[in-house]
Formats: structure tokens, C-alpha cells, sequence
């Protein structure tokens, strides 16, 4: 008897191959994909639950390899502004307010959107982190999860110090946890100090913890670094023994070919963020030149502040279009590639062979997206319609580690209603 | 006693003065907007229907400038390919099959789609326009639409004679309609002769209507009529007499500074077509150069075979992103801005001042919003929150003409099923 029955939809299993099975079914056991294939050869063994696609399409839950969850607090709070304003005048005032309770009912409404929208994985990095811990594990998220570290004094853990002793305990706090783990994130190579670098690299090694950093977003970044230390943001890092395949980079905008050679070789990870790059006219990221050599590329909806949401359906579809436009050629970012980076490519940059496919042995984090629906109707190729056409609003049932977290897109675990106001409670405080 | 009272909303008018007005209602009679105000001013007289917009936002019916509504059959048909091979082995093969039943089925299936994400108001160019009219007509819209015309024999009309005819003709049945107008479309001018153009500007000048053409969308088109005529695409038709207040221009990507002074001064209208331009890599529209000198620009989502979806919200959303990372500005195409190309400026596209606003004597064509959902909250700015989170799918009730075609997201006059199983039985059709 298996835990769960996936049943009656066309499968995008993601795997090496690019299987797709028409009509098909996937059965879950402990929180591990057991079986899944053509209905019509469906293991007799049977579920004690089961859910029913509907005729439309399962996939791989969908991969945010780059947010700050409780940032969903300060959605909308400013826009269309020049970017040290925006954040001098506007976010960092706000943050000065942040509170644990805070982050964890940000972090809380952040789960609700993620589930929503199809987003069973999350990559998080924000101040309060333990509280983004505590949510993702309460709302029965994946999540990779690290407190933000700078120079200055943290509105949550103030001395640098703790911010370190903060990160080991969340790391060792979660070591065995089958779906969070902690890692350690200096903010940016332009608000850390060349020691504090050096001593995150030791926690990583002491550990065997990830590296997660903001580096090359803008070339404003690039100069200013290349001013510091006469060297540009990833070589400096390099320069202090960071660039490893613990290491993995948000944005990764201005980056040169050397650079990109340097990402493959070292086995570097990158969280390319398309919205956040165009709403904040940072520049657009090599993204083509990057699979091309093999770098591990992942999809990140970046914070709600700069974005502003946590829809990586909607991301897909910015993703595929702006590198056409940018590189004046319909061919780029052809949407079976670019479904990957928020699947199969996104599960590598997570560090795991087992996220984001759905085959025997693989975490059972799965999506059902309906199709039989007027904007969604005809379908010639499912993969391009889940790009072009698939919105948030269009995932029906949401399953991580093999436990259904919404059913016909109502929440089966978390109450809308008490998070919803509680986080809105918070975030009139945040404003001051 | 009114038609109709849409009331407990925020309203976001629109208007001149850009107000909003908090807690508001809008009194509705025989199509056009009585009264709109705080709703504690209401007048008394009341109405026969009630819509409660649940405190979500009230805003008028967005205005889609450009369209192929039938192309809803081609949705997703191909993707991600070299224009001439996606136009050629793809597109325009499946064309050859289209029938007039086809073309209106199409278009129900695009009213369906519209209706669910808050359009009220199309430019249509396509084939078979008379269904498209018959369409737009039974499905309550506002629409105007006009017969494909080009140089070689029409898969619609046969011989180009038989094109004018069937424009005349169509322009007169529809001339005292309330929703329904007729207009002149020749193709672009590539497709079409300059005798053609000239017979299409002598019907605008005979019977009073518009001409709507694809002009300036790339500059391979701009090339070829240099090459072909010495002159640049507008000039061109600035030659031929055709450059005054009745022309409205679809995409207008390439067009230089001399082009957008001239575009003012005639009194040009233009549809801006972001997502379709980044998607088949048309490039970028000079949109705040346009606007900065006066030009009146709406917004068009294109046909579905090359956008693939009909969701001015998603379309406002990639316009105001896609300006800032083209120009590396952030506070370009503003979120009020790209607002107003889909509602009142929008509406002076289509040539009423009256159109796109919520005010006392206007159209009323309106939508409400839903707020009160984990991702819309919180919300600092009703302006920000509708560009960059809003989806169609948050659109609740749909109303045209002072007429309720959507209510709590169920069509009130449309058959759902029966028209999404009839348009996929023609799409199957079209693959030959
Ligand atoms: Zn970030
Ligand atoms: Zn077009």
C-alpha cells in the first residue's frame, strides 16, 4: 500500500530523456516517487489517498532558487524608482522594523503564495532566519535556508558575531531535517568585508554547508568592487578560496566568458532572477551562454519588493521572452529549457540529482496544472503552454515530500484567513 | 432607478485627475456611467442589479489595441522559431484551413478568455472578420474589427475586389452599432501594394472609418521597404496620402525620432505590443519617447499564435518591465503609465474620449478586482499591485456596455463548455 495516488494526467517527468507519458500516474511512498508510468500499467498495489489530475498536466513542483519569503511584507511598498532610493528612502527603513514574529508571518504568506503558484522548493535568504525555518517547515515546504550576514549591525541578530553563531546553530539544527536545510549567505561581496567572506567559507567547510551570495547583478556592482580590490566580484571571491561547488550566486548578470568558464569549471551554481533584473534595470544575464557550457541554472523570483510575487509560472514566461528580445532571436531560452531551470536543472542547484523529475527514487515534490480551460485551450505542446499561457492560478493540487499541501487549490494544511491577516497586521508595522 | 450599481470598492476612475476614491460606487444606466462617488454620496434613486465588488478594485474594462482574436486556434501551434519558419511551415499552412465557422468559434473562445481577464474593449484583424464581429457581438463586447487585406488571393474573401466589398459592407452594417465598429486593415505594407493602400484610404475617406495596419515592427520590414520603395515604412504611407488621424499602427517598433514627431502631429495612434515583440524578437518600441511627445498609445496583446494568451494584465506587466531593462532605467514605462495605455489612453486609441475612464457620462465598461488573496496582500499602491501581481485570473466580475458578462468569475451569457469543446474541434481542424 502506497501513501499517495497521483492519477489521470499527462506526465512532464523532467527526467534525462524528456519522457512524457500521456495518460499517467505516479505513486508515492515516504515522501519518494515509487512508481510512475502509463496508467494502463499502474502497479495493482493501490494508495491509501488518492488525487485525480483531472486530465491535466503533472510536473515536477516548481524551484525558487532565489527569494526572500518574508519580503512578501513589503510587496509593492515602492516601485519605479532609481535603485538607491528605493532602497535608502523606502526597504531599508522598513526592515529597520522587522521583528521575528515579523519574518515568520512574512515568511507564512509567503508559503501560502509558493503553494499556491505551484512552488514546492525555495532558496531563502533573509534576516529572522530561523523564523523563515520554522514557517517553511510548519507549511511542509523544501527549502534551502541561510540568515543574511553584512558589516553592519543586523535589525536581527546585531553583532557580526552572532550572525555567525546564528548561522552554525540553523545549520546544525536541521542536518537531518528531510526537507530544510541551513546554509551560510554573505549578502554581497559590496556589503562584506574580505574576513567575514574568509569566515563564512570556514563555517561552510566546518560544516559542509552551501555558500549562498548576491554577485555580478549589476555592473554598477562590478565597478565598485573592481575599484575595492582591483579585482571584479567573482575573481575577488576566488581570490579568497570561495569559488567552489559549494558556492552558489544569485543574478549573475555581469558576467564575462572567462567568468562563465570559471562558473562551469568550479561546478559554481547560479540563481538567475529575469523580473527582479528588469524591474530593478540591472541587465540580463548570459543565460544561454551559461547552459551552453554546462553551469547548473536555476529560476529565482527574487523578493516581493523587487518583483513582486512568487509566481515562477509567470517567471518562465518572462524568462523565455526577454532573452528573445535581448538577443533579437525567437530560438532563446526555448521553453523546454527554460521549464527546466525551475525543475530538473533547478533540483542540481539545489545540490540534489533527485529534485525537480519525477522517476523512482525522486523526492516526491509534484504539481498538477489544469488545462481545460478557455485560455488554456487548445493545446499542441504542453510544455509551451505551461511557459506561454500557465499562470499561478492555474496549479490545482501541490504535493512536497509526498504530502498533498493544496487540494483543488484550497489549502489542506495552513489557514489562509488567520495567516492572511496576521501578515498584513505586520506589515502596517513595518511602515512605522 | 438605474441598470446597475457596482458598489464596496476601491475605484481607480482613470480619469484626468487620476482619482481614486477609497470606499466608492458606480451607478450605471443604458450603457454609460450615471454616477460615480464615495459611496457614502450615493444617491438614493438606486438600481435593479447590484454587484458587490467585495472591497476589491473597481477600474474600467481593460482596452486590447491589437489582436487576431481566432488566432486563440494557433495558440502555441509553434514556438521558439526563426520568423520565416514559423510564419511559413506553420502559420500560414494551418490558415489555408480556416473557415468562417472556424474564425467565429475562435473568436468566442478569445471573448471567453477576455471576459475572464477584464478586456472589455478589442481591435481585431483577421480573416473572416464578420464572424469576428458576430462574435464580439453575441459575447457582449466592444470591439472594432476589419478584414485582413493583402496582395495575394485570401483564404476569406478569394480576390482582393471581393476584400474591398466585404470591408464596405462590413463597416456599414456595424455603423450604428453600440459596441461594433468596422475599419479598414490592410496587412502592413510589405504585404500590400501602393494601389491597394490608396484603395483602402479612398473607403476610410468615403465611409468615415479607420485604418488599422501592422507598421514598423522590425527592421527587416523597414529594410526591405527602403529597398522596395526608397522610403521608410511611414513615409511610405505618408506618400500615399494615408499619414492623418484615421491611421492607427500596430507595434510601431522601429520608428526614429523624426517619425515619432510626425506620428503627434497627424494625430497617429499607436498599439504597443510588448510580449509579442520580445517573443518573436521584433525588438523595442520607443513607448516613452511616444509618450513624452503626446502619442496616444494602447496596448495589444497580438494574436495567441504569437504571445500566447490574451491577459492585459500580464501584458502590463511585461510593458513596464521590458522598458526598464532595455533602457537600464527603473523608473521607465511607470506602473500609472502602463496603466493608462489600457484603459484611457486606450481609449483614445479606439477614438472615444469617453472610453477607458470611469466618470459620469462615460462607456461603462468596467472591472473589479479581488484584493483580499495571499498574493495581492499587502497593498500599499492599487496602481502598483495590478501591474506587477495582478493576473487575469484575479479579475472577478466583467462588465461592457453597463452590461454584467462576468460575475464572480462565471460567464452570465456564454456557454463555457459548448464553446471550448466547438473552437477545439475546429483547431484539430486547422492542423490539415
Ligand atoms: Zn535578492
Ligand atoms: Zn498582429
Amino acid at each position: 500500500m502506497h501513501d499517495l495516488l497521483v492519477k489521470n494526467g499527462a506526465i512532464l517527468t523532467m527526467d534525462r530523456h524528456g519522457t512524457q507519458i500521456e495518460k499517467g500516474s505516479v505513486l508515492i511512498s515516504e515522501g519518494r516517487i515509487a512508481w510512475c508510468g502509463p496508467e494502463k500499467d499502474q502497479p495493482a498495489d493501490g494508495a491509501s489517498r488518492e488525487l485525480d489530475a483531472g486530465g491535466g498536466l503533472i510536473l515536477p513542483g516548481l524551484i525558487n532558487s532565489h527569494t526572500h519569503a518574508a519580503m512578501t511584507l513589503l510587496r509593492g511598498l515602492a516601485d519605479d524608482l532609481p535603485l538607491e532610493t528605493w532602497l535608502t528612502d523606502h526597504i531599508f527603513p522598513a526592515e529597520q522594523n522587522l521583528t521575528a514574529e515579523a519574518v515568520y508571518w512574512g515568511s507564512m504568506l509567503a508559503a501560502l503564495e509558493m503553494i499556491r503558484n505551484g512552488v514546492t522548493s525555495f532558496c531563502d535568504m533573509y534576516l529572522f532566519a530561523p523564523q523563515a525555518a520554522r514557517a517553511a517547515d510548519q507549511a511542509g515546504l523544501r527549502a534551502v535556508i541561510g540568515e543574511v550576514i553584512y558589516d553592519f549591525p543586523s535589525p536581527s541578530y546585531g553583532e557580526l558575531e552572532n550572525g555567525f553563531a546564528l548561522t552554525r546553530e540553523l545549520i546544525r539544527n536541521y542536518k537531518d531535517h528531510p526537507r530544510i536545510t541551513g546554509a551560510v549567505m554573505p549578502h554581497a561581496t559590496y556589503t562584506c568585508s574580505p574576513p567575514l567572506l574568509e569566515k563564512a567559507g570556514q563555517i561552510c567547510g566546518d560544516l559542509d554547508a552551501d555558500m549562498n551570495i548576491h554577485l555580478a547583478e549589476t555592473k554598477v556592482e562590478t565597478q565598485g568592487i573592481v575599484e575595492k580590490y582591483g579585482k571584479r566580484p567573482l575573481e575577488h571571491l576566488k581570490g579568497l578560496g570561495l569559488v567552489n561547488n559549494r558556492l552558489w550566486i544569485d543574478h549573475g548578470v555581469d558576467l564575462n566568458h572567462q567568468e562563465i568558464e570559471l562558473l562551469a569549471e568550479a561546478g559554481v551554481r547560479v540563481a538567475h532572477c529575469p523580473e527582479s533584473n528588469m524591474k530593478l534595470a540591472s541587465g540580463v544575464a548570459p543565460l544561454d551562454e551559461m547552459l551552453a557550457r554546462g553551469v547548473a541554472v536555476g529560476l529565482g523570483t527574487d523578493g516581493c519588493a523587487s518583483n513582486n510575487d512568487l509566481d515562477l509560472l509567470g517567471e518562465m514566461d518572462s524568462c523565455a521572452k526577454l532573452h528573445k528580445a535581448h538577443k533579437l532571436d525567437p530560438t532563446a531560452a526555448p521553453a523546454e529549457k527554460v521549464l527546466s531551470l525551475a525543475t530538473s536543472l533547478g533540483g542540481r542547484v539545489f545540490g540534489h540529482d533527485d529534485l525537480g523529475r519525477i522517476e523512482p527514487g525522486a523526492l516526491a515534490d509534484l504539481i498538477v496544472v489544469d488545462t481545460d480551460t478557455p485560455h488554456m485551450t487548445p493545446m499542441y505542446n504542453p510544455v509551451s503552454q505551461l511557459i506561454y499561457v500557465a499562470r499561478g492560478s492555474d496549479v490545482r493540487h501541490t504535493v512536497c515530500h509526498g504530502k498533498v499541501l493544496m487540494q483543488d487549490r484550497k489549502f489542506t494544511e495552513l489557514d489562509e484567513a488567520e495567516i492572511t491577516a496576521k501578515a498584513l497586521e505586520y506589515a502596517v508595522g513595518l511602515r512605522g
